[in-house]
């Protein structure tokens, strides 16, 4: 039987990086519903971000995204954080937003554009520098739309080239966490579509080069945990960019869709050393609260976070092991089914606690004002979004 | 075998709907990329359709979509049409734009929201009453992002509610025709998600509610020449949305992704009776030429539906029945694989010919110098685009 | 809040069918692995079942398989049936298994096969008649696999014209099931593919005719609980034949691949007047444990039917209406997973005791010697499967 | 241009291994159709074989299935393959038809079943070594049902421990080409489920181990051709089984569910140098003739490989680098469907006669009396299909 001590320390010391977008308004194709109260700087993003650090006591650091969060001093931002309690997390490059970046990025055949490309992933990791980020998370949007547009090996060769420039450039503690995406924006070929383009590309580069698993960019059907399991295997890993879709890359809160799942993948990541902190897993949310109210909403995703984390690790694993190594089939799968349907909300109330927080961490942000606060006084200015 | 001259015939009498929005900018969540040349106006819209039906020969009806050609004349708007050699087809109703619409138009919980929607939906009437058109598109973005958000039935309630007023008010000669979407914008529940609920809606309105067949909402694997011959055989389908697809609702041009299946789709519509013009059924592009030129693509996707049209006009119906009729598979599919390898551009080349127009519709569009004119003249302004 | 006596009342009152072929042998299209133990015969099957019920107390219903369960005195079968404590359930026919089933059963283009399809379909009337049985469950294995291979709307009208014969020939208190599936055995079209086919032949049928839910026949993505919501809606739901599925139509233990699924179907079931006996709603498994003990397998199955059940029963229908009608997303939400997380085990373990059983019944079923005794018992003979 | 000379050589020059147990019985878990004049031995096979090379004058080398082709005498058997005028191609282990294998072969928990499985794969290279085969080909059907039924990274260090064992006994000119699938037949992980763990299973390998890419074995909307590009690119792409499908791994005749997409396969194959036979690709196919003819299907889909091989060596490659260069998406993709949409029969014809063979290899097939000769000539004994 796991031990319980154990299980409330590892809970108590897991982290969930939040992201600056999370904080702003975002949408479909179809309407961005913009919601009262919303950040229209980065430093309103980082004074959400502190509120829910308040309540959880897990998310000190804040993923930026450039340019969403340009800023003029981006020494001045850290410090910023610092003062809220917060520190600065993985940069995300963003090169799909400039009229430029049509048919590409790194990958774009015109080599002007890769040049523009290439110079703002190096601007990124100046800002790490500035910042003390750890981590530059690359995402392409690059790929084309209809059979024949382009040369699928010579983009590959595009983008081979970007990052090694990119890798050539990290500084010795930073790291390079290549995303891979099924599709979306591009929808004929995308050019970084799944783990095994993503882990080769990082496998030829280097240990610092490391794949990140964004939880809602596979095909239907995939087993996320297997490729979880793999990449850990792999020693290749980098971290998550979690939300959760019942049909595409829906971006809803983490566990809203399929809890089961986050729950299969947490396992995983425990049993293959991933939680531990110098495992250097990534945990990050990456979500679009199209509807919901943006800061209960990073809350709620931080619980089911913790309360999938919590599930996975009150899994017996010696009676798991002890049943698989005997080909129970039913066994087996009870050991990981009694863990998962195990209340851990009164545990988790009890970890908080422990750590001087609420055990409720949405009521007590709920009765904190902040809301009604940010309603009132952001007012004017345009607020933050995906693309502002 | 076929005989020819009839084939001929069906090719030049068929007619394909060209969307007033297809003109405009249009994108993903991620960016929209502008293109010089795009319309600013309605007219102007009407002006580029002008020059589609002016190179094919069979594009002389184009699709509103209101408020985005919202005008203070539409007879004004008729007129005009009338003077390009158009006239104004369906109206497309756009209920999911406004800030009101965050939780569902004619679904949404508040009944003021509702009556607003349905205001809308009425009004459309009246534009039709104005434009003389015959069909109104009603597609809903209505649906839910969570469990739990909302009632599932008591949505069904409010639909049924607000189509069966809709359907009162049509007159003697217009139609409705309800799309249905398997997802998007709405990620849990969609409250149209699939044939057999737009079907269900349909059969209790009357013989005036039609089912509309988008080719880019189903779910993957989905067979759409199967529900479009069920609906043929109920006496249910109002037309088409054409666009093709490798994922999800990419609105790419039809025929790119999977001409195959377009061309199967087109079997069955002839096979059931639905390609004469008096079977009602309207064949409308709904494209977003996100990377493309927007004009020679909505060309090439009206040549697209030629030609799948004329591939299946080309089968051998008599060897077809008499291969099923012996159970022999590989004979019957031998049948309709022998029309679909046939390479048909030479004979629509001929049809066009015989109306007079260049065999070679996108070499004449791009001759005819539109293309530099619009771009050197539609300078200033807002271009048109989704949302505008 | 629920009034926890009704909740409990609820489970003790809930029945669930199982299915005579699972506890025979079953496999995929690679391997069938027998299992020692087996049933040989109709009645070991019923053997089975009964002490599944013993230990449930909630399966007193056993479906049968024709031909797999053909006997020559049903009404000794049904008698059997009585001593074990059981009574027979659906009848399910099995028109695939044929050779003349090559190319369809009752779609098939040579009426002599339509006809001798026709003529099983009404022998499983005549045992219902003996058996008493008031569901006939129809699941058409019928399809093609290439296109051109048969004509779509021709096979729809020999499909229409059988189930109008069987319905004439029901009795009174027999229903006529239809189950539709998206593919498999077919991998072109298949005859009923999804619910709305189903649908509009029940409509077409009447009030005897319904649609059967099958959780592992639908696409991708499909939200089935919206399907659900919608057949109860339109009073034509007649059943469901529960499993699980990752992938296709898996057929693994219901719950096991996704239990907030179950969850969710179980909700609206309730939300919708589903789950009281009157409804006449049959909750039956249709299960293939190819690899795990079967008998266990089908009583885990059983629990997590009434696992979700249960939390279903749970949730606070008033806070959550309060909460829809607010449009407050996160806090309707929120009322469904409070329910959902909660820990019902101790409950049924309760609702169990008060029925005077085992509150574990995988423990107890274990601790029977059963399974000992019929892996002695049972040698020798051919063990039941599917085709046997 | 193409020249058109080079293009009818390459055609001439291609070559498609087809599998010996694509000419015996199969079907689906539901039925298996048996068809009169199936072979009932290995050597019976072969001549069936030989029919297909006879007419298609392209499919020198057959495909075994070890134990279903399991002779006394390898070396006999190829010597009756060479007398036919074939030779015996790639080595197809089975390790997944025996009870042992329930839950796995080389990943199994138990050393014992590993010992076994092992055993196995040595014993076909001991009859490559006998029958000159160049190529074994490995498809585990190893995987796991239910979460938590066995531990995912235990099984990766079983699987690879295997690999390594069997690639050190491989000859100097032999390979290992590692196949991969999404699921089926375990439905929760399947323990090489895509081509990523195969790519990484192979790298370490060495030279000698390759991926082979099985067009059915993919998730829903996977870009296949990206996969091929992507391994010729890394130079690990070691061959193909061809077949197509709608929904799962239905092994239908390739080309038969989307001749568009194997159409872009060739093309990526002949871009990036695949189609030479330097290269080393296998263009195997592994289908299943469930309802159709077996030998006429074969002939039916190798004729599917060569019209969209041929449609592919007709894409102008000058006009299509000119047109991606200047990211012309209209016309680049023009180039590619100019080519798909030509009617390449008229060219395969002349390219047969000019190998002295019919044009219509169907027809000369149906004319040669082999059909009604095994079917009068085959009677008694025991059809080969899977398991036989």
């Amino acid at each position: 039987m796991p031990d319980i001590t154990a299980v409330r320390t590892a809970l108590a010391d897991q982290r969930v990086e939040t992201p600056s977008w999370g904080y702003g308004n975002s949408g479909t194709r179809f309407k961005v519903f913009a919601q009262p109260g919303v950040p229209r700087t980065p430093r309103e993003k980082l004074e959400d971000a502190a509120k829910v650090h308040e309540f959880t006591g897990v998310t000190p650091r804040v993923a930026l995204h450039i340019p969403w969060d340009k800023v003029d001093d981006y020494a001045a931002l850290a410090a910023h954080a610092k003062d809220l309690g917060l520190e600065l997390g993985a940069v995300n490059a963003n090169v799909f937003q400039d009229d430029s970046y049509k048919l590409g990025s790194v990958c774009h055949p015109d080599a002007a554009v890769r040049r523009k490309a290439l110079a703002h992933l190096m601007e990124c990791v100046d800002i790490m520098d500035a910042t003390g980020s750890r981590d530059l998370k690359l995402w392409f949007a690059d790929g084309t739309n209809y059979p024949g547009q382009d040369d699928i090996t010579a983009r590959q060769d595009r983008l081979a080239e970007a990052l090694h420039a990119v890798y050539e450039r990290l500084g010795e503690d930073q790291r390079m966490l290549l995303e891979y995406k099924f599709f979306e924006p591009a929808f004929y070929t995308t050019d970084v579509p799944d783990w095994g383009t993503a882990y080769a590309h990082c496998l030829k580069l280097g240990a610092k080069a490391q794949v990140v698993v964004d939880t809602g960019h596979h095909a239907p059907g995939t087993n996320i945990e297997f490729i979880v399991a793999v990449l850990l295997r792999e020693g290749k890993l980098g971290g998550f960019d979690f939300n959760s879709r019942f049909y595409a890359d829906d971006d809803l809160m983490v566990g809203a869709a399929d809890p089961f799942q986050l729950f299969r993948i947490l396992h995983e990541v425990i049993k293959n050393g991933g939680l531990a902190p110098a495992a250097g897993v990534a945990f990050m949310l990456d979500q679009c609260h199209n509807i919901e109210a943006k800061i209960p909403a990073i809350i709620r995703s931080v619980m089911n976070v913790q309360e999938a984390t919590a599930k996975a690790l009150l899994i017996d694993d010696e009676a798991l092991a002890a049943a698989q190594a005997e080909g129970d089939v039913l066994a087996s799968n009870a050991v990981l089914m009694d863990a998962y349907n195990t209340d851990v909300r009164p545990l988790l109330a009890q970890v908080r606690e422990e750590k001087g927080l609420d055990p409720d961490p949405i009521a007590a942000y709920r009765a904190s004002g902040w809301q009604e606060r940010i309603v009132a006084e952001r007012v004017g200015g345009e607020q933050a979004g995906w693309g502002a």
